[in-house]
């Protein structure tokens, strides 16, 4: 493995021209008024991320060089039944193999990097990332046995991939380190916001950096692709410092255990919850696979430095602590069947048992379809006497995505020719589009996308290619990649409604005879036991449907599954108004 | 059908003599200081409704006389793969069939009488409830054929069921019709609210008859059950007369079509949208079967008497008529899959075609669960550019019950001297608890109970019984009612996660020896035409493992599944890291 810190082109102090000046002067102004070369073409094509929340990835493609801006998979959606995750189809990006020069990640949560091990078994680029991305997506590579060329990256970094001069931008996400890109090329300057919020007291310190952007807007972009999923909410997104407010409202207050739940990346949040536990002579124990992953690997980058050993413990040692010395931190804020939280909630966690003097905080908010299973984690919390303190209740969770306010401040800075809203649902994209429009934005200059589009733009003038390639995504389930279609979901579907009656027969190659009882099994449909009058009279009816066949000399495989399959299916139907799958299976002896 | 009006009593004059005179004079005090015959114990048994939202169903039992308030149904949980619904468990009921006297209705939600059915197809007693209830149960035992004897009730009617002298009190709720309960026996005064909340400007004109439970805490209730679904919410529930305000709003500004969706039962608002539209020079179309079964259903019971036949259009017409001067009311604000408005989303409305001049309003609240597939329509409406109005945008929906504020309010009044939270997830039972007794009621008169628990009262004691009866919901499936158990659902599960591969084979009963190729089908597993080379190998699994067991005496049934089942899962998962169902069927010839 290769990781190298790029050298740091600070070039704040050149782009301080003011914008007149610089257009006559800077090489890398790319829209002269008379352009004394062809103005270059080029492509943007998001693979994921539009009109859905999950599996970011998006392509430049500027002549023969592609940069790849994220690689994330999705969640199933609801009735992908058995599938784990769903990435981008990469088939474009396989055709243009030759072409890709890397991938540049803005930063490190799941929609963002969850699909780069199966994207690089694929393509074998390097991959450029900040320090706490790229610790998660070394864990990932690790996993798959992949070992491809990687480069971490930090805030002003400006830095090649091909043609492609990519520059790190300081913003603030509800994960440490995350970056927004500038990127020009001969032909292009486009600004990607990844996802982002405006901090102005992050708890990290670290700004966005809104003079960079700034001078970006004079240096003239002509491509924005800048985060919509808040765009429905008016004002502005709350600074993380209001979590640091209600969490020292809530240490000052208690005595009792204190079990906090919240996103495994957000490193910094966790940070404030341990130095906060220290304040109040608290120990701190952590619970869940990717906690303690993710706490390990920004103990090793350093985020933890001021922070000493000897507060935590192990969580299953935390029996001797007092409640008001202990803070648990955990995973499942989002009711994960297996997470720590959950295990906690249902008696099954190995060192935590809850009781009345606990409170289980959620510094979380529930993503959209999670709502229930979470309710189902409270409702049982409730049932151990736990104090429960929800984000709904007091502000112990801000979002990490900009609202209205903070989109219209970013477009103010930036002023595009052109826009593309990025990574939100449609009405987000519309929504985002709308502001743009209200800023003054032409409507003509705005391009709403759907995966799989292009947008191919040539100086002043930018086209839509729609389905220029597949923006499907691929779902990925076990080892298979993609060999779960639309036929098999079908089918587990069927399945989970009613189970199945599998019949198999024997018949004589020859005369079509039936050569023994026919053996019929059900899953999913009754519970048997309690039903054998059914299954009798299912199996007379294969009987006298055989009977028919011989008769008839129909004897073909088809012929008599068929035969089976519907005189089955009408029968079960007409008893229990249940339409389980009827798979006969017919063996010629 | 026996559908009487009962006779009104109207006490209320007798009853405004203060509580003191009353205590000596009146017949109907329950808890003389000293009692001169022993005092008569009672059960509260719940059957359905507590810890969850749904199925509500409650059982007060005195001697030999039963009363049944309310007989809902639940919708599946998560997980219940192929379930229509839950209802509750009767097995109590039917154990003591020769007590009940009838079945009380508090108003015609569907987790309060969607039982029905299948409760008076085991127990066939009288049904008390208000017109549009009855009007909606009627409904439900035409289709499954039953008839069982009627009473239609109002606020204010008296009337005994079996020793229970019920009173019906006017609430507010979401529906039209909605009753609260005292319940009058020899030993007891029971006050039960149903749903309710405290609307001083309800769109009927109807508010809550506040005096009357006034003068019922004068009187004297030993016991409340009371509704706790937003117990967790602070201050009051805003009135009807909100929604009103905001399509006031929309009709005055909006020359688009407009489509609204709400809930069928919510006949006032939906009254109002009638009258608002009429205002607007807007004539009406209805779509959805709910929706146009409770409007005719409203039309009857004379709810809709100032509204003009000839203001409504059918939706097959609607045609002709400019956007500005057309309402459309319709199902689907859940985001039902089957839905009007979810078919209009998705292009399959026979009738309506959505389009940019087109303005959606939702005039409802997600219900928990649900947030995911209305996300969906919400966004198939943004493709389509159609306006969409969301309550969380501005007030065209507030729920129908009671916040903290107003449990204060009738707790206050009523002053009872046992407590059970009602209708509610525990976390709601648990705060509505906090409620009661942070107003003075000591935390031993409070009871949470569970279904199935039983609460004895004898006078000035009560005791909870846990596990009393069955509290576990029965999950209906087709023409089945409690024949998918647990066994049968996690076989659908993991049919739904990887579906399944059947194998027969055939076998010489005396040698063991195979006597055809193996046969092998998958479904829901891959898509087997591009997997082929993986189904061979399975199959040659099976010929190795038949063969191992023929050399070993091996033939019973048992174990020759055993070790196909075994080897091809273990292969299977070998290759693919999924665990499909493998089913032998073994045909002996």
């Amino acid at each position: 493995m290769t990781t190298n810190n790029l050298n740091k082109k600070n070039e704040s102090k050149k782009n301080q021209n003011n914008r007149k000046t610089k257009k006559n002067t800077d090489k890398r102004s790319f829209f002269p008024r008379k352009p004394k070369v062809p103005i270059q073409p080029y492509k943007i094509i998001p693979l994921g991320g539009l009109k859905e929340i999950g599996k970011n990835c998006t392509i430049i493609e500027s002549g023969n060089d592609i940069l790849v801006i994220d690689c994330g998979f999705a969640f199933p959606e609801y009735e992908m039944f058995g599938i784990d995750i769903v990435i981008p189809d990469f088939t474009y990006l396989k055709e243009n193999i030759k072409k890709i020069r890397g991938v540049i990640i803005t930063h490190g949560h799941e929609d963002h990097i969850g699909g780069i091990p199966y994207f690089i078994k694929e393509i074998n680029v390097p991959i450029y990332a900040s320090p706490l991305a790229m610790g998660l997506i070394d864990h990932k590579l690790d996993e798959h046995n992949l070992n491809p060329e990687r480069h971490v990256i930090r805030p002003k970094d400006i830095f090649k991939v091909g043609k492609f001069e990519v520059e790190a931008i300081q913003i603030n996400h509800s994960i440490a380190d995350a970056l927004a890109f500038s990127i020009k090329f001969p032909g292009g300057h486009v600004v990607h916001t990844g996802d982002f919020k405006v901090d102005y007291s992050p708890l990290d310190g670290k700004v966005i950096d809104l003079n960079r952007l700034s001078r970006l807007g004079d240096e003239g972009v002509d491509l924005l692709l800048c985060d919509s999923t808040n765009a429905t909410k008016e004002g502005y997104t709350p600074s993380e410092a209001v979590v640091r407010q209600s969490i020292d409202d809530i240490f000052n207050k208690t005595d009792k255990r204190i079990i906090i739940a919240t996103f495994s990346s957000n490193v910094h949040r966790i940070k404030y919850f341990i130095e906060s536990s220290m304040k109040h002579q608290r120990r701190i124990a952590i619970s869940g696979r990717s906690m303690e992953n993710v706490l390990s690997l920004a103990k090793n980058l350093g985020y933890l430095d001021n922070i000493p050993d000897s507060i935590f413990v192990n969580i299953a040692d935390i029996r001797s602590i007092e409640d008001k010395n202990l803070t648990i931190i955990t995973t499942g804020s989002q009711g994960e069947p297996m997470s720590a939280l959950t295990r906690m909630a249902n008696n099954n966690h190995r060192s935590v048992r809850l009781k009345k003097n606990d409170m289980v905080v959620f510094s979380s908010s529930p993503i959209p379809g999670n709502e229930k299973v979470i309710s189902q984690v409270i409702n049982k919390l409730y049932e151990k006497n736990v104090e429960v303190v929800l984000a709904s209740m007091i502000d112990v969770h801000v979002s990490g995505h900009a609202s209205s306010e903070e989109l219209k401040l970013i477009h103010t800075l930036i002023r595009p020719r052109f826009f593309i809203p990025a990574h939100g649902e449609y009405r987000h994209l519309i929504e985002h589009a709308e502001i743009a429009h209200s800023l003054g934005q032409p409507k003509d200059n705005i391009f709403i996308l759907s995966n799989g589009d292009a947008l191919n733009v040539t100086g002043k003038t930018a086209t839509k290619v729609p389905g220029f390639t597949s923006g499907e995504g691929v779902m990925v389930d076990g080892y298979g990649i993609g060999d779960v279609g639309n036929i098999v979901l079908k089918d587990r579907k069927t399945l989970s409604q009613s189970g199945l009656i599998t019949i198999a027969v024997a018949i004589d190659a020859s005369t079509g005879s039936l050569m023994s009882r026919p053996e019929l099994k059900t899953r999913g449909f009754v519970y048997v036991q309690e039903h054998q009058d059914l299954i009798n009279e299912a199996i007379n009816i294969v009987y006298n449907t055989l009977g028919y066949c011989m008769e008839n000399k129909i004897k073909d495989e088809a012929s008599l599954s068929k035969a089976i399959r519907d005189d089955v299916k009408s029968f079960i139907y007409k008893q229990t108004k249940r339409n389980p799958m009827i798979l006969p299976l017919i063996l010629y002896i």
